[in-house]
């Protein structure tokens, strides 16, 4: 049987076409998947005469400026509410949206709800290290206040989504922490530590400059820090190649020719940070597969995160959350 | 009048010799400077006929692995107590240790007090952006835990820094949060805006990934945050340095042919991204100069951290401190 995928065509920074070229993409590649594309009246001709790909007509969309919690409520026919309505209608088994990180975890959390066990869903993603084996990093910032008790569950939903997307088990958790000694840090992390203790595959604490160098399979945190850790990655990498480049642009004629040399070696470099290569965070811990993927995804980064979302479902990774929740993350 | 400086030789990781080279460095150049040297027994040696510097025996030192807090209340005749006291004395102006940072903030925390009218005192440092022109970040992480009211003396503190450093005027001030939105953020990151509000200098939140562009003349986060943010930037910096190392061996003789002519370059962007630029960390809102360098200072990064303390020493950043706090940061 088809795995059935919805696309939220809307909310992203270049519109609806280049998200349709990804999924074309993505359906050349495969043959047990059937795509609905959730769009508005004058999207419909981009999605035409492609086989296994559905288009949905909505009336409205939600757009970056809006309040999430007002927009997903009042727009009932919006491209991004119908699309996470499709799963809970077990019409598909995953959703992604390029629209505002707040629409989408609103529009997956009153939508969907979460799972029964779950204190606190998470967004994570996986992030590339310098041995190139990735580790999975949460909360990115669906939870910028925490409770000590949200961590145990991260941690179990980090380890499914990291063993469903890696295909590797039993992965070891670590706390990110400004030290690696128990009075280190900030209370909530001490008071998290004393409860992850029980669990086997608790590595401990992590700081933010280890996680690069692998070997630390789920790093979990509070969605305030990681979502600081995120974007200081983010910038770090672009000011790092800002300021390379911009050295270059300085230099004369041996070092453009040393530059024209790396070419290739400096666009290596780039796939390996860049976020396209996994195109999409999902949101774990709601009754659905629900993923955000960036709002200036481009045919490769929506390519990426349709190639995650099919992966993510041929694992069945809500099941899986459910039953590992249910065991108490044994 | 003389500026009179102490150093702590000790709790380096490279031992004191590094160190006293770095001293000297830095007086062959000034002429109005006297620095007061703390060692061991042995450590005499190294600081033997050079004008100017004055060596003082202690009989202990304090390690990386002890508990801050018993080993400066026991330790009274280590080298970092010793140094420290130099400055609550009167002796000294300020003082630099590359002990851990526990130790060093808490010596200054206990031995000289907190300045009237700061809350809690603050770890500041200089970062790099893309415009060349540095931005004034902290708490590095001295207050892992906060409270909304510890922002505004954080504010202060930063700005009267910034001014001391970079001789320049007025500098804005903003808070590092995960959105730009007001409604964005944790709660403590929410409340301390509302304080901040009131002054003329507030130039509202920023994002990580945006401070790198320049224009941010303070940034100020809690502890935890401001750690997480140097740690992930210290790694990502060698992760990408290291990721391209990696691929021009595995490149052939072009790419290591460019990547000789780019030598010069990499090696700017090197000095534009090392902490050695600026050596050393001031512990902002005790009543002296309290100045942590990185453990792994060698000679450059210890001239450095001298040069900076001078600097800071000469604009008497202390009294400055207590005139803007009295004042209410106006």
């Amino acid at each position: 049987m088809a795995i059935v995928l919805a696309v939220d065509l809307r909310g992203g920074d270049h519109g609806p076409k280049p998200i349709v070229e990804g999924i074309k993409r993505f359906l050349s590649e495969t043959d047990d998947v059937e795509v609905l594309a959730y769009g508005l009246k004058g999207d419909a001709p981009y999605a035409e005469g492609v086989h296994r790909l559905f288009f949905r007509e909505c009336s409205e969309e939600i757009t970056a400026n809006e309040k999430p919690t007002m927009a997903v409520r009042t727009k009932k026919n919006s491209t991004l509410v119908k699309a996470v309505e499709a799963v809970k209608a077990g019409e598909a088994y995953g959703v992604v949206s390029p629209g505002s990180t707040g629409a989408v975890l609103t529009a997956g959390y009153l939508l969907l709800g979460r799972i029964k066990g779950v204190k606190r869903p998470m967004l994570a993603v996986p992030m590339p290290t310098l041995t190139g084996e990735p580790f999975v990093f949460g909360d990115l910032g669906a939870n910028a206040d925490v409770r000590a008790d949200f961590f145990p569950g991260f941690a179990i939903l980090g380890r499914v989504y990291y063993e469903a997307m890696l295909s590797k088990e039993n992965p070891s958790v670590y706390l990110l922490n400004i030290g690696e000694e128990e009075e280190k840090g900030k209370q909530v992390v001490k008071e998290a530590r004393e409860l992850l203790e029980s669990y086997d595959w608790f590595g401990g604490y992590v700081e933010p400059h280890q996680v690069w160098e692998g070997g630390y399979e789920v790093v979990i945190t509070d969605g305030f820090s990681g979502n600081v850790f995120l974007k200081t990655a983010e910038g770090v990498s672009h000011l790092v190649t800002g300021v390379l480049k911009e050295e270059i642009i300085k230099g004369g004629f041996l070092t453009k020719l040393g530059a024209f040399l790396l070419k290739g070696v400096l666009g290596k470099m780039k796939t390996r940070f860049d976020y396209k290569t996994y195109g999409g965070a999902p949101f774990l811990g709601v009754k659905g597969l629900v993923m955000k993927m960036h709002g200036r995804s481009d045919e490769v980064a929506v390519y990426s995160a349709m190639k995650v979302m099919y992966r993510l479902a041929k694992a069945d990774i809500v099941g899986r959350i459910e039953e590992k929740i249910a065991s108490g993350g044994e």
